[in-house]
């Protein structure tokens, strides 16, 4: 299988999407793509669809813009 | 590993969707409900943070709401 593309900006949010994703799919078939980071990679983000992050890119190419809500735990942490 | 829940709503968006998370994660590791057909389990999504369809529920109980945006193809299609 390619690998799919986790593209994300270094946020909280993106970070526990992150970690939940990768123990998903397997950190092995995951590319993580810190976009605030390497905005060199930003046209290719959007080329693919991308228009927020976090957001997963699959390997047949689909976008899949992932928006985990704060958990009532994290906003009283 | 304890199983994902995939909750949706039988649109075409979510299908995509629930394609590509099935490919990714592996069908044996999702549970799919769907919330249209089987209305009884709509509290329960609720409680585990479920706001918006197509989403998934991972096996340490963040809900991780998907969207996949439409594609240019699916347009034209």
């Amino acid at each position: 299988m390619s690998k799919s593309i986790f593209y994300h900006a270094g946020c909280p949010v993106c970070v526990s999407a992150e970690h939940d994703i990768l123990e998903l799919v397997g950190s092995e078939n995951v590319e993580v793509v810190h976009l605030g980071e390497d905005t060199s990679r930003i046209p290719e983000a959007e080329t693919t669809g991308v228009q927020s992050v976090p957001a997963l890119v699959t390997p047949n190419g689909n976008a899949l813009h992932i928006n985990f809500g704060a958990s009532m735990a994290d906003l009283k942490a």
